[in-house]
């Protein structure tokens, strides 16, 4: 896995301890450190030595600010090294708590995008009464088409099943209220595409879907939104539960979305993530690779999905 | 106080029971119940004698289906009927669980926009850390221009002050980041706006808030955003603290919004309103009223709002 150490607010200090704790709470995780090296040798020398021996570095020292445009994310970047190399094969999958728009468009640029795909999707997994519900897009893309928007409601499905063994998923659009018709412009586009297209697997459109089920998962097990309303979203509910106290039982809003889209296994934390959050993002990129995650979404997916598009054309905001 | 009693998912039945409480709860409370007669009779024959006298009924058979389109809010409708009921002062304000968009049709055609204000705006209050969040708009206007959202920050920023008396209010707009220049066309196009502009009273602009501010109100009491993203937002924050177990002490997610920009007080309530939601809603209502907010935010916004804009042209959707 390769760990982006100079991405988020807090890096390097909060990268280097959740990268620690992946690497103690996994014996068979393998990690290699994107950045400078003073601060991958800060991480090494609080390891014992057989830790050590699942350590790389890739000396790396400039990095994406959030502030930046996200092409800023140069060939010497950590974010763009990271992505160079899972391309190259040196390293399995990607995590970074960078800014969102660099990794993203670092990913398409270097990984390439599927062929069908004009905006890669950032997915969340949010606990729900009875399982999971996944919620896409969180940032990816703020302002997709309707095409878009139909293709994450097929990306999210086929991910619902491989990453978290959702049989036959039930896909909803996000919008005001759930009669047809509701919603704006894009949603009133969307839906009647939605109605119409082959969803991977056994996977169904249930039609338009509200607020609350994002949180309980009573309608959907896929909830499809623009990636500036899932953000927006997905950081409300985290409020909301430090609001009422605590999490649910089952996990509270997730800080590590995957990267859907593109052809590589690639995590984005949160911009402030704590060392926890970093963990928990390299557990999700381990996890995924191990289900070889990537490979069995296009699978599932259909078409040829080695075409990889890897034109300058892809911009996200 | 008018009330629309076929307005909501579950009309009659939770309006009626909604209605009874408020007039039991509040011994002030004068209600104009405007439906069937049927309805309003069984409710009048659930009150004692004395109460009985605080009840008066505007036959009206006629309802906007949540699936209509929100035009369709003839002058036979309850809730065209209601608030012409406030426009000829048999009413001082109008409380209404039927389709949100008929509501702002029929408020903004009827009783009339402020001439400074396209699309009405629905302003809902939510528990904070310490005291509370106005979070506008919740699903007035969905796809609001930059101007609109501009002068929602006016709007929420007077409301704030007059209704939940918060004498400096904070005011943010919603996005995915803080930093100037996250967010989508309309947030960037709308920040540098708000950044320039004067705010109502003693309110300021804090710029750009995330979706943590919404519920937790560290950085803003008043955060703006477009209906569409405010009205899942609200739900989702809902189905949250479901999931959590329960509301923070200050109480939960609202179901009773005001609607700001409009010559007339006027709530609506969350279609799926259970009866508490509704004498939630008609106590807002009379809160309002008392408070002479309508006249009292029109004062802290300046200019001549009695020129009322009452021309066809409005729509939402």
């Amino acid at each position: 896995m390769a760990v982006d150490l100079l991405g988020g607010d807090d890096a390097p200090a909060v990268v280097v301890d959740g990268a620690l704790r992946a690497v103690c709470d996994d014996p068979d995780l393998h990690l290699l450190l994107v950045g400078p090296t003073r601060v991958a040798g800060a991480l090494i020398d609080a390891l014992d030595p057989a830790q050590r021996d699942r350590i790389t570095v890739r000396p790396t020292h400039s990095v994406v600010d959030m502030a930046d445009d996200p092409s800023a994310a140069r060939a010497d970047t950590t974010v763009r090294a990271a992505v160079a190399a899972v391309r190259a094969g040196y390293a399995d999958a990607l995590v970074s708590a960078g800014s969102t728009g660099a990794t993203v468009t670092a990913a398409a640029l270097v990984l390439g995008r599927w062929p069908d795909v004009r905006r890669p999707a950032l997915a969340a997994a949010l606990p729900a009464v009875s399982g999971t519900v996944v919620l896409l897009d969180v940032g990816g893309s703020l302002e997709p088409s309707p095409a878009t928007l139909a293709r994450n409601a097929a990306l999210g499905a086929a991910y619902a099943a491989v990453a978290h063994g959702i049989t036959a998923p039930r896909v909803g659009l996000l919008s005001v209220g759930t009669e047809a018709g509701k919603g704006d412009r894009a949603r009133r586009l969307t839906d009647p595409v939605l109605g119409a297209a082959a969803l991977p697997g056994d996977a169904r459109y249930v039609g338009l879907v509200e607020g609350y089920d994002v949180c309980l998962g009573t309608s959907a097990d896929v909830v499809v939104t623009d990636g500036f309303t899932g953000n927006v979203l997905l950081k409300a509910i985290e409020g909301a539960y430090a609001m009422a106290g605590g999490n649910p039982p089952g996990g509270g809003a997730p800080r590590a979305a995957a990267l859907l889209g593109v052809a590589g296994t690639v995590v984005v934390c949160h911009g402030a993530a704590r060392a926890d959050d970093i963990a928990s993002g390299i557990a999700l990129a381990a996890h995924l690779w191990r289900r070889d995650a990537t490979e069995r979404v296009a699978a599932l997916l259909g078409g040829d999905r080695t075409d990889r598009t890897t034109d300058t054309e892809v911009r996200t905001s």
